[in-house]
């Protein structure tokens, strides 16, 4: 059997790392080449040292790797760096996995607000598909570029698509109150991860600002947009791409006088509005646990109980391979180390508020894995392979 | 210099120790009792092995301590047993401090209704002075039966108080996403907290019903009801004490048609609605950090910003020993180990949401540590005596 | 492809989850019964949470597994009751991989003596091979009932039987520092294994007297006396099996006076000597890390370099597809979830000493991986099959 | 009441954090001067976010320390740095407690052997007073420049001393497996305190050659020099002091062979021969656990059991304020936080090994809580002052 050539663009950081822990037991693939700037020569495993003796690879540089005839490379670099190595694959003819930041937002425009940097590559950001198989499967095999989401906006859009695609969630109701494991700040040793820094401590961080609100936002409007539940009867008018202000983002600039007032009046028009984003910082390694509420829309507001939540979710998921709708909430260790979402929803009549609680891991099914699932559709080769596992728990 | 002679009732769980931990080097008490039935006549370091050679009590029985002349007793037991034991002592005229579930609530019926079990001292019940100093610090003082508040409530209650005083909080829009340290759940070995099922891992449980919604719902309606701010001219019905289905508990038997209407009318006359609580049990030892969302009143739109609200909580707790009001997001080592309350506010003009985070250390501020605030009080003893420390960071 | 069909008689403890874990992802095998005698009738998922959705068996009683017709059973239950079943499945001619410790030992005395019980069935202990395909893989493929090392045993046995083959190791100087992940202590919680006991803590138990000192001791002896070196022209008297006051054992009852110069002697004629087994609790869930210190025999004083004991083990387990002899010492996450054992060998000339790291993980390699190794050279199959996988780490 | 005036000169770590929590609460000093030269002007809470409300002194520079008139300061520095500023603090004729490893060794030849650096004040060394009350109370009191012990010797030689002192041990074999927490490490970020490499993690390391090895040699044998037990009657010749091949050092550069059988004879004049010592990287914030390995003395063979060795260490330390002689084995927990060390002794007939456990909170007892103890007994104040606390368990 004919084995297709992979390369992995960026070896020393986790993403690298969990692609070749996958890649190297897939048995329609080869990994060809791993490459790193920084450590060209040396042994992979001299940098991950638990792939002694099991992948002991030499790493190359990206440019030798430019050289060969791969049949897909995955980028695991970081934002910023990935976009000009993404253009030179491509330019190669070479189908690519980006696993940064850099192909994810809508546009430059939006891209250089929340991200503080020039896009120096837009048309990549135009043909880039978004890799989350089980919203955009059919784009994703046919993609040159696929953009795999950030690990916050997985745990996020999964639960909540199938809902906004029902039209059962009040605009401007989401609040996705987000829990991380250490290793989603990656493995270069910094102040936040450091060991007594984090264990047996917790905190707060990146309230307000961080990155994933608008990823989160732009999938999640797409979602809303493609409304195809007979609940919801408003129209839809998605907002203009490329314009940064659109959806909810002008209140930046906006001022505070009645501005409440306002924007639940622009809600009506199809748009989900602003979605409240709090991540934290988990002393664990892998893993994030989103807690999500939401009010029900007006349409919906009659129909809501845990079971009909429940069935909302189950009927979209329910041929997805890494998808399971539980019946209590999940844990962290119920997902780690594999690719798949749990989910539970749940309906609060008290307080008239949904209650999501998802969880994934956020090294697979939050990067590596996911891209992995990506790779497979863009090589045609079923979506699942060599992804299966159960958890590592304990 | 005369000292007062406490006693600890209940010494094999976490409040037990940790009141010991503080109390052996309180200059104004000694400690004359300590009990226990499970292990009478041991010591109290074969039970609590860090105390060793530091505090080694030998463990009396409750009932010997009912014969000793004692100043004051904190009962440190189950609910459900402490209220038997509270009227034993305060039969014998010795005030009591009570660390338990047993006094918290406004009255039997919710009590039975949240905790599901019958009162059988109402009395204790209705002359029982909510343990709070910084906001219940002159009936603490004169009180013979103190009732410590519960972890979480007091991690949730300090926060949002002043700022429903001030009426900056529309009603029903209270969301408190809480996380806590396992010691939470108590000394005893159970499923829940099996290393294996902690480490590395974390869950949301206790959704939509945990005990604790109540007395925060209470608490924090009482706060609403005293509201002293101009900004808010809505004339305030408490709901009536006693009654279960008051606040928010009737949408319990409710029907879903409309409801959400109702409710939103519901809450315009003055009561805060109901507060959706959600804990989550986080890989550490000690500490609660709850992150709370809440939407601004009519009255305060306008003026919301993080200075706005900082400013409401400065001048709320400025003279208060045991509360900061930081510039930045609180961690949960910024408190361990210490009676001190962590407290961050900020505003996302964005989504027009408040965001408060704080963070106590549930086996001081939320336990032990507040219940010898409350004894220093009601024995005429500076308040903070004996209660300063620094976190134990790292 | 005919598959082979399985049972696990004990599916709620660790071994249990682990073996399913494997087996459901092995291509040659199908899981036919899945035992509890406490859960019949519910799901395996119901007992493991981690396997919703991936694994949902249903749980059968062990009686009911006996009228199966099995190709092979597992006994993931605790010792004493492990015996009992293992008769049972081999008087039906079912092969039988016992986990526990009932057929470890080398005679029913020796297993009073340490485990203060009866053996019930002796036949039982006569048959059993000690199942470490490592060092006994040919009378493991052709065994009936095959008993898996301890987890200490294990990380203790492998590093050190080349060495003691070779002679290079003075009788009497073998010191086993061990620590361990907690699931060695299982799955029911304990005041041991509660998470605040455990987390950010360590601690040393069972000094002098834990089990599994005399599985080590028995099973180096015999290595030992297999002695193979030219550097070894001692002769070996091997100690009489089933005589619990053989190896080093008489001292239980010898008196002091004297006793260390006479064991010097003792040493002499080919024993090792006593071990000195002390193991630790640590705070993480998986792994065993054992630091082991030797000296030197006198044949082979002047031959220690690094190099020298590394040449020894790199030999021996050169074609090991487990085994991995490395540069560096080993950290736990460098085994954690797979079958590898890691060993580190170096010599210390200041004080004359051999130094020994080995990390495997006590769930796989430990137990249940290597129980599925056994299974594999019973079944005649590929030994790795099915167990090749890379460390979660991080 | 006059109070002391402290300086703490360098207060970014976390030996300078750790002074702060002490000597806040300390009733006979003062904190004048806390330096930093890198965020000179910031405060002190910037830098340690758990003091913010607490202590929030302005940081000054060193320069500024050295023109005020302080009665003692504290070298909370990094080895190499801190001899530079030891000198310029005692010309100012200003006590000084230094933390670092710059003071701790016999020699300027010894510390450029171990650390790799020229010893730049060599006066220093000689007049510096090894800062371990329990051993050397009357010379602290009235030195000039106290060397506060490293942790992992503290944890060592104190459990150790009162044996040697005896002549209970025999020369040559004893092993210090020692664990540790993470802190030792410092405050500085590195790869080696990333979370996701320490979590659920375990290693050992600097096998073989770490620096405190020869710290802990030396001053084990100043106590076996200092034998006083009858049971010893062997002469006893100090090597020379400032000789870096002295005690056991020769064997750097020996020949292997004879090598065992040179030493064991050597060992016999009065020294204790060379000591085994494995550092461990615990998944744990403060603490370090020894567990040590000897064999009996002949003098003391026949003598060999727990109670022996349990009276000699607790005849030896009855009257100390900060250790504890257990009847079990101690945890970590059972001294997080506090200036306690806690020992357990026990003696296994079986293999005729002594075995000694002791636990230390390396940040307290092993650098600024014995710090503060050396302050104590300099300034004339009763030893324990400000320094009692009970463990943080949980």
């Amino acid at each position: 059997m004919k084995k297709f050539k992979i390369g992995i663009i960026g070896a020393t950081g986790y993403t690298g790392s969990e692609l070749v822990r996958w890649l190297q037991y897939h048995p329609a693939v080869t990994i060809n080449a791993i490459t790193s700037e920084s450590r060209t020569g040396e042994l992979f495993s001299d940098v991950h040292s638990s792939f002694a003796g099991v992948a002991d690879f030499k790493l190359i540089s990206a440019a030798d790797a430019l050289e060969m005839s791969l049949d897909l490379v995955f980028l695991a670099l970081p934002h910023g760096v990935s976009m000009g190595f993404a253009r030179q694959f491509l330019e190669k003819n070479i189908p690519v996995v980006d696993l940064s930041g850099d192909f994810r937002l809508s546009s430059a425009a939006v891209y250089t607000h929340w991200y503080n940097k020039t896009h120096t590559y837009p048309e990549g950001l135009e043909m880039a598909e978004y890799g989350m198989p089980e919203l955009n499967r059919v784009h994703i095999a046919g993609a040159r570029l696929v953009s795999c989401p950030g690990c916050y906006p997985t745990g996020s859009i999964l639960p909540l698509t199938p809902l906004l695609k029902k039209g059962v969630i009040r605009s401007g109701s989401i609040i996705i109150d987000a829990k991380s494991g250490t290793t989603g700040a990656g493995v270069k040793a910094s102040e936040t991860t450091h060991f007594s820094n984090v264990n047996d401590n917790f905190r707060a961080y990146g309230l307000k600002n961080h990155r994933h609100t608008v990823e989160i936002e732009e999938k999640l409007q797409e979602a809303a947009s493609r409304q195809t539940s007979e609940l919801s009867s408003t129209a839809v008018h998605m907002p203009e791409a490329g314009n940064v202000d659109a959806l909810s983002h002008r209140a930046h600039t906006g001022t505070n006088k009645g501005q409440a007032d306002n924007k639940r009046d622009n809600y009506q028009n199809g748009t989900i509005g602003p979605v409240q984003f709090t991540p934290h910082l988990l002393p664990v390694d892998r893993g994030i646990l989103s807690t999500i509420y939401a009010e029900p829309s007006e349409a919906a507001a009659g129909s809501m109980t845990r079971t009909f939540l429940t069935d909302i979710l189950t009927e979209a998921y329910v041929s997805e391979p890494f998808i399971r709708i539980g019946k209590t909430p999940p844990s962290l260790k119920d997902i780690r180390g594999t690719n798949l979402v749990r989910i539970y929803a749940d309906f609060d009549e008290r307080t008239n508020r949904m209650i999501l609680v998802s969880a994934i891991d956020n090294l697979v099914k939050g990067s590596s894995g996911q891209a992995i699932q990506c790779m497979n559709l863009m090589l045609g080769l079923p979506e699942a392979t060599a992804l299966q596992s159960t958890a590592l728990y304990p």
